[in-house]
């Protein structure tokens, strides 16, 4: 077997230049029920029927697969965090918009995802929705075993969530409709897009005179 | 916020609906230096120029990111493996032709990363060369170290390699070119790209009359 320097991986710059758009971690951070993952699968459904190419994230099916070797314990979710940053990457690094719907509730976690991924390409999305509303919500009866110590370590209950300070996009989903909390983070995606492209096409610039980028 | 029945996950027939393709795993396992990631690049390659929609998944990249915690003993091989394969599955899941490259010594953790995925997407590929070659190769330079004890637990010198017993595909690399090793793995793509084709075909004309797929 002899090498063959045509045998280049894929570049990001080619990627780009297949999908039209850019890679982007869409992280959505919450209290249990305050609707991460619905408004996840709601946005990336408007981009998917758009023709970008996407994928969802979430916790239930990290639990159940990469990380089901992991408790509830602040070193496993700290770990479970770390595990869903490096995958949300290897997605961007595929060109694809993943949409990351975790708790993640310290704030060092979600940094360290950010951190992760490449400049501008992490978008922290706030889904705020107060205790009371997620608990009297308990879509999956968590709240109501939590309050009855069957669970421990249960965000918002027995184990701290750490809001953000400053979030790229925040929705009060107990204000809003699913509707208009999608429209509005769908808003922050496109805008970030169009930083990206711009960003490719400075930079494509500078560096060819800006014959490359599509 | 009110439930939305329209938000649904995107299926995977939806996906397929979009790239015209199946999610598949492509297995890459050999001893270090046998040319697993060479041929995966190529094969890669080969795949994304045709309008393929694919990643490539390799053993460094997992160790310096989603596995960083892992050392090199059994255990931490078997987990290694373990998240190789659900991430794999992650990346089906997304619609792409995932190459994973990686030396997965053991029968047992292979068996487990092809249960991992839906029927017939996962194509084994042993990237066998002889240990004398690979060591001679030596292109990073850690059969001299192993030698050495510089590294231990290394596969093929201080630790096991099991040979897959009946692989999807074998190519010798002391034998074949990379052109001609990589062909032969592009063939065996396609036939089991086809393969899911013609299940998707097949169980959708049992299920409608064949008039859902493209």
């Amino acid at each position: 077997m002899v090498s063959n320097d045509n045998c280049t991986k894929i570049s990001s710059a080619e990627r780009f230049a297949k999908t039209g758009h850019h890679g982007l971690v869409v992280w959505l951070t919450g209290l249990s029920g305050a609707g991460k993952t619905t408004l996840a699968v709601s946005v990336e459904r408007m981009f998917f029927e758009s023709g970008y190419r996407t994928f969802l994230l979430d916790g239930d099916l990290l639990r159940t697969g990469l990380c089901s070797d992991l408790g509830f314990g602040d070193p496993a979710r700290h770990e479970n965090a770390r595990r869903a940053g490096t995958v949300s990457r290897l997605m961007v690094d595929a060109g694809l918009l993943c949409f990351t719907a975790l708790i993640t509730p310290f704030r060092s976690d979600r940094l360290r995802a950010r951190n992760l991924q490449p400049p501008e390409s992490f978008l922290e999305v706030y889904v705020n929705a107060p205790l009371a509303v997620c608990e009297q919500r308990d879509v999956k009866g968590l709240y109501r075993r939590a309050r009855a110590n069957e669970i421990t370590d249960f965000t918002g209950i027995s184990s701290v969530y750490e809001p953000p300070e400053s979030p790229d996009v925040e929705v009060r989903t107990d204000l809003l409709s699913i509707e208009s909390s999608s429209a509005v983070i769908r808003a922050s995606v496109e805008k970030r897009l169009r930083l990206l492209s711009a960003n490719l096409k400075s930079n494509a610039g500078q560096a060819t005179g800006g014959a490359l980028v599509p």
